[in-house]
């Protein structure tokens, strides 16, 4: 099976809009709550769990590191649910994604890296690789749908693709 | 104003169970999912957002830390939702929080402190006081009800109680 370099883009809530939203305070107005005493940054993601009766429920993650050259040969979805994954932690991970609907294309798979403390809310539907920290074993906060209905599909690509190794210091703390 | 001393418990899942869920690995058995590159902590609670067409949304807040001796003197609560709050840090904070129903009475009310990484899930309905950090400003993921309707109820104490200084080390990180 050959495979084809997949290259590594800064994760920014322009480029990642067509998969979902990017939980970070960057670029929001915050209200100010609590007497003074806390900043809110509101509404950064909506949960979609209610398809066919399900609920949104909330999981946490422990998720390996990946080792450098990655293959990325299966991506799936949740045609039911949105899937939103915060870091509990302050270093980089990688988000693979594709645009929902149909397959996931080689030519329409993109690879974004965060900056250590941004989450993703991936939209229903959105074709993604399973969970890519980097450097070691890391912690996620996980929301998704809960309920009956067949909410994952899974797809091996026809052509894989190869993260090389990260840019030396991409994978540290922020 | 009179004022009494409120003692401050560890946070643990039994002792918080009248109150909601504590988002942690601790005392859970995680199933391994993505070919056993992630462990799965599934289910840890279960957001309530649809009592009058509501849903469920994310938000970030920013809370500033308190001083000691705290005076507790305001609670709020929820009715129609649920409302979950997850450090993004690796420090402890307190929950203060009293059983839904009624009004918040002196003798009922509890503060807990967390060991630095769990999260609470605040069941619909509970009083609890705003957002209580500690050391300096800390960033939570909060996840709440979105929609119409009146979701927050804010009473005044007959009796305001106070949090005395902690234990030296109990607001280090965890």
């Amino acid at each position: 099976m050959t495979s084809t370099r997949l290259e590594v883009w800064p994760l920014t809530a322009e480029a990642f809009a067509p998969f979902g939203r990017v939980i970070q305070k960057k670029g929001r107005r915050p209200e100010v709550i609590n007497r003074g005493r806390t900043l809110k940054y509101a509404g950064l993601a909506d949960i979609q769990a209610d398809e066919q009766g399900g609920k949104p429920v909330v999981h946490l993650y422990c998720s390996q590191p990946v080792d450098f050259p990655f293959r990325v040969e299966i991506m799936e979805c949740h045609p039911l649910g949105s899937q939103t994954f915060m870091p509990l932690h302050n270093r980089p991970f990688l988000v693979i994604v594709a645009p929902p609907g149909g397959e996931p294309v080689t030519g329409s798979i993109r690879c974004f890296i965060t900056d250590g403390r941004q989450g993703v809310h991936l939209a229903k539907g959105v074709w993604h690789h399973s969970q890519l920290s980097l450097g070691e074993p890391a912690d996620y906060l996980v929301i998704e749908r809960d309920g009956a209905g067949d909410n994952t599909v899974e797809r091996r690509l026809r052509q894989a693709l190869t993260v090389e190794d990260l840019e030396p210091g991409a994978a540290q703390e922020a």
